[in-house]
């Protein structure tokens, strides 16, 4: 039974522990077209299969030269070129250029064989029907992107499990990557357990609150690209949480079970997983508040949470265990994610060594400098979880964090990697 | 005809002429179940419709006790308290408490009538089979959430507009708000015109790209919220591009025209803007860099924007028009949005005043210190746009930002306003 073997680790621990009887990676692949891959992961690296733009291209508005026909060029003293026709957009130029000659061009124009920069049309003026004249000398490549000068063929692009944002749209666009191999979504299966909790379409007894939990922890797996679905709240009848559990394994990649606050439901929990299958319970408790009434485990390879029941401390053993599953399909390839940000503390917070800290903050701006606030409350408390922010973590072996230093502060919404 | 009212705004300007021509809301309200309002935004206000627990809650496993019955009380000196029963999770307990009792609580439990406190069963012992010694006072209150801690009905808990992230799901469970008035999702038609765009399918001949502006677009819709419909590339024939914005503002509620890169395309939208209908074009240029070439009209109370061909370029007049009224649903109702955070500038950047500049940056972390590295590449190249983090503004009559100073970066990614 659970109580028996509490075993309470540290989160890289943790990790690896259940590391151990997971495969080495959790998600499938699937192709789908580009308009679909929003906020997917790539599943292989892309190399460029051509170079981009693919041919000399203006980039202002002008006239195609050969450089050396400017060198020395003034207002007072300005080179005069003969102008040979106009290069149609979208079309490759009908003849080169010689010594003494331009054609005009618009931005996004190739240029035509011999020309090596443009003139912007500001820097010139238009002589008699056939001619200009250039105020302004141009160096080779000038006002050009080469043919390579954007991506090369053969160049990676993107590293595998690249998280694709809407410039990387337009990018992979660019290259004609129109099909993509990206992960298909981790599907995960949310059952909430306790005596007095309810649905939230219920209307709470005496001593009874609704189920926050589901709610918060399905926004979190959509929010990371994963396919969550809910299977209510399991409670006074111990079987009835057993049948849910067993049925979200059985439909599922991966099953959280928010917990009841009590100890009670903890270890009704932890039974259930243990008789659930092999290898069962991994650990009993992780070292990090709030956080620290979190199971673990892994049944036939996949993971099997039980996440505390206060909201906050359950976000944030989602964090630590669940994201990374899916962000990176395995905890053996967690990589740092987005920069956490900088910001000056604004009150001294004190920590008991011997397990990590997750402080909620407040970003406030004063004068120019950002101060993160201490979003302070009774555990349990629902406010502080939707006031903060971030996140300012406080070491495993620290004591500590005085006011006024700097911390780096996890931006709820950027992709940060505790 | 377009270049003859070539009119340049600063963007409060933009924006404000735009307002005078656009409803005070562009988006409709709809009714939704709550777990599909992530990433939605607030129709209305949300106002508490009763107490949150709504009950006096312990936060620890312990017992609930008169405060007062532990006062003095020490490991020497314990208190004597009577244990009268235990109390059910999920239930109203079945009688008071009296000077000297004391009744089991779990973590969530309620407190029974009579009881202010709970004291944690770590400081407590067993005495025979109906006593415990406390060996520690509470005081009142302590180790309980009163009835109305966390929310108190007739609270206004979230403003309208605010954008459901996955912990306000939580907490509108909490109050049992399982329909939400939101705003239904902006429909935002794209079109793409160029003689040198092609289909990201197609194999661009010689002077040719693929088309990245509608991709980009795309997904900086669909990332606030909004429904975009792309309507393919308008090319060579100037009757298409009449015909596909024609059809695009039919079925929409805000049309996009990505711009080629040449001024002879954006002359041609900016006529068929105007012949579109009243009161059609209302600036054909914005005081921003990059981002010039931005035409702005609304037709018949629908905003119709022509954005440049630089791909860079028209991310930031997305950022700057679009967003406002995909996020606010008009201009006259921006709000500051997600703080931007502080880094050092590492190299210092010129700017002409007079206009708004846009610097794309990178973030990098260097002991510890935040930086902010200016991405820079000639104008039109790609690959500058997929490396940056965010944004770095240059206002309008400043002359440039000197390396080493503090600057505000919006990251990408964050819920920001320009």
């Amino acid at each position: 039974m659970g109580t028996e073997l509490f075993t309470v680790l540290p989160v890289s621990e943790a990790r690896a522990e259940l590391a151990r009887h997971l495969p080495h990676e959790l998600r499938k692949r699937e192709q789908k077209p580009l308009l679909q891959c929003l906020g997917r992961r790539l599943a292989r690296p892309v190399v460029a299969r051509e170079n981009v733009p693919g041919f000399a291209r203006s980039t202002v508005d002008g006239y195609a030269v050969r450089a050396q026909d400017t060198f020395g060029a003034s207002e007072g003293l300005p080179s005069l070129l003969t102008v040979t026709g106009e290069i149609r957009m979208g079309s490759a130029p009908r003849h080169g250029i010689g010594a003494g000659e331009a054609m005009r061009v618009a931005t996004g124009g190739m240029l035509p064989p011999g020309a090596d920069a443009v003139v912007m049309v500001e820097h010139t003026e238009q002589v008699g029907e056939r001619n200009i004249e250039v105020g302004r000398p141009v160096g080779p490549g000038e006002n050009v992107i080469g043919p390579d000068e954007d991506v090369k063929s053969g160049e990676e692009v993107f590293p595998a499990n690249h998280l694709i944002r809407p410039q990387d749209l337009g990018y992979l666009a660019a290259l004609g990557e129109v099909t993509i191999e990206v992960y298909a979504p981790l599907r995960v299966g949310i059952v909430s357990t306790g005596d007095e909790i309810v649905s939230p379409e219920e209307k709470p007894g005496s001593g009874q609150v609704r189920d926050v939990n589901s709610y918060t922890l399905y926004g979190q797996v959509l929010s990371l690209g994963g396919d969550a679905w809910l299977y209510g709240v399991a409670k006074d009848d111990p079987k009835l949480l057993e049948d849910k559990l067993n049925r979200a394994y059985r439909e599922n990649d991966l099953v959280i079970v928010s917990g009841g606050s009590s100890v009670g439901t903890r270890d009704h929990t932890a039974q259930i997983i243990v008789e659930l299958g092999e290898p069962g319970l991994i650990f009993h408790g992780l070292a990090v508040r709030p956080g620290k009434p979190t199971l673990g485990g892994v049944v036939g390879g996949k993971p099997v949470f039980g996440l505390p029941g206060h909201p906050a401390a359950a976000m944030i053993s989602f964090d630590l265990l669940v994201a990374p599953l899916l962000r990176f399909g395995s905890y053996e390839k967690i990589k740092p994610g987005a920069l956490p940000v900088r910001a000056v503390l604004s009150r001294s917070l004190a920590s008991a060594p011997g397990r990590e800290e997750y402080i909620r903050v407040k970003l406030r701006r004063e004068q120019e400098k950002l101060y993160a606030d201490p979003v302070l409350g009774k555990s349990g408390l629902l406010a502080p979880m939707v006031e903060a922010d971030g996140l300012v973590r406080i070491p495993l072996e620290s004591e500590g964090v005085t006011a006024g230093t700097e911390v780096d502060v996890y931006l709820f919404g950027t992709d940060y990697t505790l």
